[in-house]
């Protein structure tokens, strides 16, 4: 069992990884009364019983897969029929599926009575490395990603490879799309195992390594005021694109979409590029800058009419420009 | 100048408590730009204005007045309002108005963007002595008061006990009954000063004397996991009555009915009475113990199938009795 401890001195938890943790993780917890798992269609049943067998008499949610269901509606209906069940303030939430269900169920548990346990179980790659550690929980508003939301740290994250081996390969080649980010911004050890001709034999090490770089950036900055925004990288355009496109990029092409276009001027793009392809990751950009202009100045980190992009100049080293709203457009066009 | 600091150590703040204090708060503010007023319908417009004309071309939002307004419809139009209008995450919400308004507002700062800055100015005398200070904010569900919320400190409490002049008395005396329960639970000199003829002579020494017990308490308990919880003498029942009389009953009201119904063995009862006639607040149980039941086992306080009431043996000692679910009925028709 590998165990990444996330130290955070008010909310510390633990990591475990392992292959085939679905099958015993609830002997890592204290108590398996009042339990509230939320989940979604796309998840296998098996596993949802699995999780459900360890466990007395939970309660289920499960919400249609997709980023749209990440709402304020889903949000009030699971929150309304928990208090029809007298779930009680002592009751844990468990989140069993990908970021979708890990950000809707953590800020559900954020704010339900103002404040519950919960624990991540992702079950895509994506979460697996990036949403279900570091705390940050959240609905989409109409107009924005993530928009309404939390800092909210889960109690504990069980991560457990072999369910990717039922993941689209479409869902799983996103996650890579993340997993090439902490590649380019601080650990070009993850480039080379995914060079690798077999490559998914170093798996489990890209997920530890993926969520090492999380880790210390989450210790050094919880609240993300600072050097978390490298986290970013290629997100600032990611975003928009997701958004512009209504969700049909998934989240890590959108990532990789804006990956490819940061890194367009760099030395290190050609090798970005071709690791793209292997994973059948999209790399042009399909809409023009000025059509995603309006959904990059709403973005959330925006702070003092100033948004900070990231650039990586050589593998490994990320820095923050920050760039005047007026100027976006200039930059992004002509700059980067 | 009267300062209380609530010094919390991750979210330290003022009280700040003066007549006409409302006229340059704002001298105590770092910036006076991004600023969002939230209000509602019953504030005087000439307050509204004096707090806008401070800032810089501030933002407002007004609610209709009543309890109602407190719910998670008014909560996604202010945020979807504040997405459109680019309000950043550096904006501030000040909430100008009652324990709705700052309940409200305090929930939309605590999730919008994840989080951002907030301040309190209470125009009320419960929300000066109660609701204002102490981080808890929250909407209610269909089902259930302040079922969905956060802990979420404000930066700055701005009191002015000239606003109250405008109050309507019912307003006022609903106040007066969460006063009352300050003096019954902790400080009995606020008693003696209410029972004084000249008693609004004593309104700043009594306003201070209030959240100085609350203050005590919220630094010992922030998280309302024990000590705190004395704060909710008379609010068990208090709360079931406001719910079922669909908030007929303003909540220093219901609570005025719970402290009576909750002191009637005890020797201060007939001074607890004569204090709640001076101020035209109701005494009697308007409902049966099982018309009310329904809504007790909802309370958010329960815990492990046990709900913890608040007595007061003699004035200023509150201790909190934990009554098992099944055994509420008994305890409220006989033991108490």
């Amino acid at each position: 069992m590998i165990e990444l401890t996330i130290d955070l001195s008010n909310n510390p938890y633990t990591v475990y990884l392992e292959e085939h943790l679905l099958n015993h993780f609830s002997s890592y917890l204290s108590s398996l009364d009042h339990m509230v798992i939320v989940t979604d269609s796309g998840i296998p049943l098996e596993y949802i019983d699995c999780v459900k067998n360890q466990l007395n008499n939970p309660t289920v949610f499960t919400i249609p897969s997709g980023e749209s269901s990440k709402n304020l509606t889903n949000y009030q209906a699971i929150i309304e029929e928990m208090i029809s069940l007298n779930i009680p303030k002592t009751a844990t939430i468990i989140a069993l599926g990908g970021g979708v269900v890990g950000d809707l169920a953590g800020f559900i548990a954020s704010t339900y009575m103002r404040g519950i346990d919960f624990i991540q179980i992702p079950t895509t790659l994506l979460a697996q490395i990036d949403s279900s550690v570091g705390g940050k929980v959240a609905v989409n508003s109409r107009q924005a990603k993530n928009a309404i939301g939390s800092f909210y740290q889960p109690k504990a994250v069980f991560i457990d490879p072999s369910v990717l081996q039922t993941l689209e390969e479409r869902q799983l080649n996103s996650g890579l799309g993340e997993m090439l980010k902490y590649g380019l911004i601080a650990d070009p050890r993850i480039l080379t195992m995914l060079e690798a001709q077999n490559w998914t034999d170093h798996l489990i090490s890209l997920i530890e390594h993926s969520i090492s770089v999380k880790r210390s950036l989450v210790l050094e900055d919880e609240l993300d005021q600072g050097i978390r925004h490298i986290l970013n990288y290629g997100h600032t355009l990611g975003h928009a694109i997701e958004q512009y496109s209504n969700y049909q990029y998934l989240h890590g092409e959108a990532v990789a979409i804006g990956m490819a276009y940061m890194a367009k001027k760099k030395a290190f793009s050609p090798r970005l590029k071709t690791l793209l392809k292997k994973f059948n990751l999209p790399i042009d950009l399909p809409y023009s800058i000025d059509e995603l202009i309006p959904y990059i100045v709403k973005d959330k980190k925006i702070h003092k009419d100033v948004l900070h992009f990231v650039e990586v100049d050589a593998l490994g080293k990320a820095k923050i420009v920050p760039i005047a709203l007026e100027s976006i457009s200039t930059y992004l066009k002509e700059v980067v």
